[in-house]
């Protein structure tokens, strides 16, 4: 009888890895800092190098806690780090996914210390990517060093994979996993990069919005013009750029972009229901942005308008003078950056075609318009049950001491949408609080999430072994 | 009898000068390059010193060509610099005005050689402020030059005010004359600060519009918001920016804010055929913007769009992500500087509050809005008779060899709304081409004009002192 195919050694390979978990705790905020300081940002050219050498970094650090065939993957954007350890044959393969590029950290005026500086603040660590997705991916890492530096092994096999794309839609990963699935076959998944309900309040999250980023551009003069001389003369690619995005919305909030919600379904009654029973409340959802007062489509609560609904936001305009002070031009052109949000049955192909139509025939003739597909990316819901979801309750409430709910994201995970089309069941276990900062200034990670974090991947890697192990054992 | 009384002396005086300024254009233009090389942005503070620098770099250029009293008057924003020379008692006395700050040269990537290089591209000189206003006050200062260092004395009596804050709306200027009015009496003026209408098309400008650039901010939560959590649930300030600058405008190309053209008169029949006589075609106006079609108001033609109608534009919008990619983030607040252009009766202030008004009551309660004025200047029109226009008719004709026309400009010169307040006689002698880029990237000064303008101001002087030396001639 192989060891791990016996409960007891199982028992004490767990408490093994959970007392070096605990005993290491100031060594592994201090790597995280590490990691959290590296300029990781994919959608910036400029940081690639500083991309490729977290990479590295992130590659030594597997290599060093005992994963074996690390490998660094180029690709034509940035490199996937991979690793795995294979040596528990009949036990199932569990696949950990995280990324370790992070959002641009602009306004850095906003940040009260540096973005990348990794200062702790009382109990949280403050950095681009604290808890976006550094912090929550190092739980599974750490997880993974506990086991193989207490017993020598993990309880099953794990196939890691670290993606330098998931902030700007994974399109490399993606390909790459395509192209390779045999060598990703798993028996379960793991991502943790999303939040929880709140402070001791732990969730597993069922569902993603998908994401359609879009580029608007408006050209007018082949140059600026001269504001006095040509105001009121000329069209102007920014007024117009105004007026498209306006137009995107009704006055109530829906978007109004004709064909939208063609295909958009509300959920029934009893899953509503559940959402408004277990899910956060209006004030929860504000308080976590900061707000006193929300808006969106009637008839929704927040957290519905947030998740079970669609949403376009503008995320940036750049047009003419950005400087202090004025400038009298009309500039030659005007860029805006869109973000929507879908929800099942959404294509975001077919929103890109809708839109690039739309934004044609309504911008005016004397000037030019082009739209671009920055990122695509599928929503997606994960089955509520199975043996990964029930380990991971169980796994969560023996790390939390609280057992988990199911809730909604209205955030995108690209890579969540392809393990549900290969029926990999995955298990998306939120470990950062609705108010941690993720994609705005001062992200921060509450370290007491890492460290519970680290216990709950423990735990949930030795369940979700658990009936495996206990097959064997009756079959020896 | 003394010299400047005969006319004898006054022609052979001009004819000196005239031929000083042909045999030095080589070192004028020179002297041009080293001018436009400093980079006296107002806008930016951050080129406060190049201003100050650029300054003084003037004013020694002007002591050294025998001007007096040259001064370096130090303001809360950037210095105004003045001289005179006042060694003809009974002769009328000319103020001449021009700005040596320049626009900002953003966006430098759209420059085809360095913004600030000065470089010679055939016969233009490019560079920011080459021809608004460096290269277009240089024409009165060379002239000024040819005359001292030929007859050691100038026809007339001369007051410079170089002003440092043009492009910001002249602040610190207009109170510094305000407060030292007596010092600033003249007889005329002389500002060139504006297009001709065209190669070899003189023109005398007889209207300027107003300005009022303001600055709209539109804040939301306390932080960017990650825009797949938040998105659809808390009010987008950049989306609602758009709204608010959107309804600004009717559809047909009309100001949309509520009583902004209760002031507005159109000019009277024969003023219009006039300027449809004389004035620049539709073909003109958008070929100087280098646009196939216009837009605006409906009933009028492109240049009276441009100059006897009022309009608005959006200058600049800053907001969100301005990086490469896309970002996704509700961002936390939104910018946008506007630019309205005011036709007699309008009153900058009025609109000012108007707009303050409507933006209030426009916004979403769920947003904080905020305008702040940036600019203000009034309209103005100076009459087309009198004689200082008479004087400047013959000298653009002497120097041009084509008589000028009364154009009206759409631009603005804060200054000319004081000058016409203090009743004195104003000529707005345009030297630029329409096309030379004011405010644009690739601004230029074709040098053609610049050595016309300098023998069009040698004639001018010569021509205003004239009746003046007429007369003590028959009175000696």
């Amino acid at each position: 009888m192989n060891q791990d195919a016996n409960p007891q050694w199982q028992r004490d390979a767990v408490r093994g890895a959970l007392a070096f978990a605990q005993a290491e705790r100031p060594r592994f905020v201090r790597e995280l800092a590490d990691f959290v300081r590296f300029e990781s940002v994919s959608a910036e050219p400029a940081r690639r190098e500083q991309v490729a050498r977290c990479a590295s970094w992130l590659a030594a650090r597997l290599d060093s806690i005992g994963l074996e065939r690390v490998r660094i993957v180029s690709t034509p954007g940035h490199p996937i780090v991979t690793a795995e350890w294979l040596q528990a044959p009949p036990h199932p393969t569990l696949l950990v996914y995280g990324h370790y590029d992070v959002q641009p950290s602009a306004p850095n005026a906003a940040w009260s210390s540096p973005p990348f500086g990794a200062h702790i603040h009382g109990t949280s660590l403050v950095g681009r990517g604290a808890s976006d997705d550094k912090g929550q991916m190092w739980a599974h890492v750490k997880a993974i060093e506990s086991f193989l530096r207490t017993s020598g092994r993990l309880p099953l096999r794990v196939k890691c994979v670290f993606d330098g794309e998931e902030e700007i839609g994974s399109p490399n990963l993606l390909r790459y996993l395509a192209a390779h699935a045999r060598d990703f076959a798993a028996d379960a998944a793991i991502v943790s990069d999303m939040p929880m309900l709140g402070l001791n309040r732990p969730a597993l999250t069922e569902s993603l919005r998908g994401v359609l980023s879009m580029e608007i551009e408006v050209l007018g003069a082949p140059t600026d013009l001269h504001s006095g001389l040509f105001g009121g003369v000329v069209d102007n690619p920014l007024n117009a750029l105004c007026k498209l995005l306006a137009g995107l919305h009704t006055d109530d909030g829906r978007v109004a972009l004709p064909g939208f919600y063609d295909r958009v379904r509300t959920p029934p009654h009893h899953e509503r229901a559940y959402m408004a029973r277990v899910g956060p409340a209006a004030a929860d959802v504000l308080r976590a942005a900061g707000v006193a007062r929300g808006t969106g489509e009637p008839g929704f609560t927040p957290y519905e308008r947030g998740t079970i609904r669609p949403a376009l936001s503008v995320t940036g305009i750049v047009s003419g003078h950005a400087g202090s002070g004025g400038k009298a031009i009309i500039p030659r052109r005007a860029r805006a950056t869109l973000d929507f949000r879908l929800v099942p049955r959404q294509d975001p192909r077919e929103i890109a075609e809708l839109l690039g139509r739309h934004i044609s025939a309504a911008a005016p003739p004397t000037l030019r318009v082009r739209t671009r597909t920055l990122v695509v990316s599928d929503p997606v819901t994960v089955p509520r049950a199975g043996p990964a979801i029930e380990a991971a309750v169980d796994a969560v409430h023996a790390a939390f001491g609280a057992t988990p709910v199911f809730i909604r994201s209205g955030g995108t995970v690209p890579v969540v949408h392809l393990l549900r089309r290969w029926r990999i069941p995955t298990v998306l276990m939120g470990l950062a609080l609705p108010n941690d900062g993720m994609h705005a200034p001062n992200e921060r990670l509450y370290l007491p999430n890492l460290h519970s974090g680290i216990a709950a991947s423990i735990q949930f890697m030795a369940r979700l072994a658990w009936p495996f192990a206990l097959r064997e054992r009756r079959a020896s």
